[in-house]
């Protein structure tokens, strides 16, 4: 069982592979495009991408890439985040002058970062910048990764959950390149774009609202080459079996200018 | 009038700020951050916020930013935006290995990229790309920037126009500590949150149905501690004029658990 993340070893795909599957080979793609990449030509039996942190928000390039790629959502997974500060070997914190760390890393130690008084600078991947602190040789910097990472690459661990919330979740899909089918207790995750008029998400969402079924999740995206109009990713969960949801995407479909279902798959449960 | 901006010297944001003031003094800060607390502290009159480009999507943090401070939206700014690749004199093109910019410009030009082969690294700025690329004597990288930015630092344009699509703009706004009155031909920013349940946003969103109010733009982002539930951003115009839009907020106020009001302004016309 060949397994994409994007990342190095140590990263939180990596862990939050090893929580998913049972005895994955997790395998590192230096980008999201690779993962999906690899996927569609087989080369890995899946793929597993962030999709969302509850501090700081979607990845929105995973949203874009999901749209790009024939490929579908077979499963999600919920990794609770927890962040750690890592420098050199006896260096104090009070000597940290710079934090490297992915954006969302950043994003999600905001408020540390800002009472900790030090310049940030975003870099590609949470262990990669571990490592990229390791060869740049600089005592002042530090980095924002895993426990993991730190003792990958043999380094200090500073100061542990960093995070600005203890609520820091992130929320990985798994994407393959055949659909799966869920019965019950599934989640639906879909993309259509609208008419650009008055009303017209009011009326998309009664398809949902009309049948009870719950929305978990609403993003909006920018439609390519039509300015301030938008492409809605929406994810619904519908207790009432699937039924429910085919109508609710069978009414969908006669008013949505495009729809297409990235996939319907188990709901998380911890 | 002092207007800050985040970047360097070069940036879109001083770029649309010519456009958008009358003779501004405009005073450049290292972050978004810096921007909303010297508006906020009087040191500024104004503060010119990227808060949505049409190609890469929303300036994520502004919209944070917005609900931290206690700050008005007074009027908003489209800027097109041109992009160019940026070199040192007598480099190739075919020489360029890496490319730096801000995120939002890398991502405005991705597929560009993609066909070019490059390997993409963010930092903090457009204008600040072409000033690090300048310091680094590195000539076999490449920035992106606008074409004043390349003037500022004398270097040289490698290919202009680079965006993925030619209908690229963005969407400023302009901050100040005091609201403004606006009554016709007006765009009013609102954040509220709702009760998680099935249908909540459905019935959020049938206050402007109702009324024939146009939605905008609608954005959702996480809210702090409580992980997948959400703070939804909507901008609405109101052709039928203050009474109907006050109507429609007095409405949601009902409804919504909190609801706040970032400013009613003239929407921009070209």
């Amino acid at each position: 069982m060949k397994v994409a993340y994007q990342g190095e070893p140590g990263a939180y795909s990596e862990e939050a592979g090893y929580g998913y599957f049972d005895a994955p080979e997790m395998v590192p793609q230096e980008s999201f495009d690779d993962v999906f990449a690899v996927v569609a030509s087989g080369e890995c039996h899946s793929g597993l991408i962030p999709i969302e942190n509850s501090l700081a928000g979607s990845v929105y390039q995973n949203y874009d890439l999901l749209l790009r790629h024939e490929l579908y959502i077979v499963g999600e997974y919920f990794l609770p985040v927890r962040h750690c500060l890592i420098g050199f070997p006896d260096v104090k914190l009070s000597r940290i002058k710079h934090v490297i760390s992915h954006p969302q890393a950043l994003g999600q130690c905001a408020e540390y970062l800002r009472e900790l008084g030090v310049k940030i600078e975003p870099v590609y991947d949470t262990a990669g910048s571990v490592k990229i602190l390791k060869s740049s040789g600089e005592r002042t910097t530090a980095a924002i990764a895993s426990k993991q990472a730190a003792e990958i690459y043999e380094m200090q661990i500073l100061q542990e959950n960093i995070e600005d919330n203890p609520e820091n979740f992130t929320r990985f899909l798994e994407i393959k390149s055949k659909p799966v089918k869920s019965d019950s207790k599934s989640k639906t995750s879909i993309v259509f774009t609208l008419n650009n008029q008055p009303g017209a998400l009011f009326k998309a969402l009664s398809v949902f609202a009309l049948r009870d079924i719950d929305l978990t999740k609403i993003e909006s995206r920018p439609l390519t080459g039509k300015p301030w109009e938008y492409l809605f990713y929406v994810d619904f969960t519908c207790t009432e079996g699937k039924d429910s949801a085919q109508r609710a995407l069978d009414h969908l479909g006669e008013y949505a200018l495009m729809l297409r279902v990235l996939g319907t798959y188990p709901r998380f449960e911890a």
